[in-house]
């Protein structure tokens, strides 16, 4: 199943199951997707009204993460071009909600930034509370995945030692344009992280060839902090960040960024500076 | 004026205004000490129940902030002790909710570290939503400040080049006893964090001694994302963590820790192992 949070055209928040270009809506027991992930009811609600996947207006997929963990360094490729060596045990950082973007929405250059850059990942939506979670049993706490990009403010990134100050400017984290549960996925592995700016292909690598697979990052994640139903794990970039480029190739006004992974789908945002 | 949140004797959580060992009950219109902030109604609540503090449990001065940001390498004292070079702008990390405990509850070292780690600091909890504060603006948007223990687990804070593995462990966030009004405060730069372990002084340095004061480091913060009521920011630690110290000198089951800033208080915890 395919599911998305969005605004009713009453203007009300809600979130339902995609089908192909209809939206057929799921609130009213649930306040949001994330409610309704963490009472496990995803799957028994019944199909509501019916929207037109453009008469809607879609919210991030999950709007109100209590954590988006992040992962940085997961692939040897983004790793050698940072010149960083490789460690033991992944870089985690994190981003706050409030800069959250939704599939279609504007990713926004704040003018104090000329370094404004994509990060094509793919999202891990914890579905099942947990601390301590052994690899083997990561895959239970899944309640799905989105394409997510972990846009970069690359001049604050670097102010410092610390990540945050580039990483949490509002309309910056993409994240849409649905949740894909497992079952929707043979091969999760197979599905290739890609990033197009303006058409041009400049990210492209399986999910497979993360350095920390997905059920040792949930296991590391959550020896250190709770995981809860609607928190986020975005587990990584592949090489090819625009900052690492020569020359360097930044996003601007104008421009368009999509993020594919698979048949988990394409998130797509144009960019804007911020007025 | 000081301000706690609290467990009423009922089990109910309420917040209330601290006097001598008295705690006035203020809860009722706002359900925390959080929603009060934010509807700038503090001042105006009238005294409901008294009781006495020991017939009370203490929770985190704010327990459920959105945001705790965290400043890290801000005394030159504990830069100059990490070796690590000065930069032009702060490091800043972030520490969850849950990781926070209150007054009097125990600081936990986890079976995953043998380098359970102090940080004394004096947190500020901001009073008023902004984004891209002036710095002459900034206390304007400070309710008060309470001492922060930035509790650490070196051993994972240094798996990889992002402090947050280390940084948002639950039980090492100490945040108490009180929220101090900045009209109880002087002069605020004379305040000393002071640290000690086990009764031994362990940090000592005034608050005037931060490379980046308080309006520059919620000036910086608010750049890159709004700060809003009741999210808290923990201005960094002075030199003499046990980490840097030779010999090492680590937290353990037994130690009892104390973080003094001054007229701003003192918080008090007890270590222990966790089970």
């Amino acid at each position: 199943m395919r599911y998305v949070s969005f605004t009713r055209p009453n203007g009300k928040a809600s979130f339902g199951r995609l089908d192909g270009q209809t939206v057929f809506d799921l609130g009213g027991a649930y306040a949001s997707l994330k409610a309704a992930i963490a009472a496990d009811a995803l799957a028994s609600l019944a199909d509501g009204e019916a929207f037109a996947l453009d008469a809607i207006k879609l919210l991030p997929v999950i709007p109100d993460p209590e954590k988006i963990l992040c992962v940085g360094l997961n692939y040897a490729s983004h790793v050698a071009e940072t010149g960083r060596e490789q460690k033991e045990h992944p870089a985690i950082f994190t981003r706050y909600a409030d800069s959250l973007i939704a599939e279609g929405e504007a990713m926004v250059r704040p003018p104090e930034s000329v370094r404004f850059d994509y990060e094509g990942e793919v999202a891990i939506v914890i579905g099942k509370k947990g601390r301590r979670i052994a690899p083997e049993n990561a895959w239970d706490h899944i309640a799905g995945y989105a394409p997510f990009n972990d846009g970069s403010i690359r001049d604050w990134q670097r102010h410092n030692i610390q990540f945050t100050p580039g990483k949490t400017w509002p309309g910056t984290g993409g994240f849409g344009p649905a949740l894909v549960t497992p079952d929707e996925i043979e091969d999760l592995g197979v599905q290739r992280v890609q990033t197009r700016l303006n058409g041009e292909l400049v990210q492209d690598q399986p999910i497979s060839d993360m350095i920390w697979d997905i059920p040792t990052i949930i296991a590391y994640c959550s020896t250190f902090t709770d995981l809860n139903p609607g928190d986020v794990i975005a587990t990584g970039t592949p090489g090819g960040v625009g900052d690492k480029r020569k020359p360097a190739l930044y996003m601007k006004a104008g421009d368009v960024v999509e993020i594919s992974v698979g048949v988990i789908g394409t998130l797509t945002n144009p960019v804007i500076d911020e007025i």
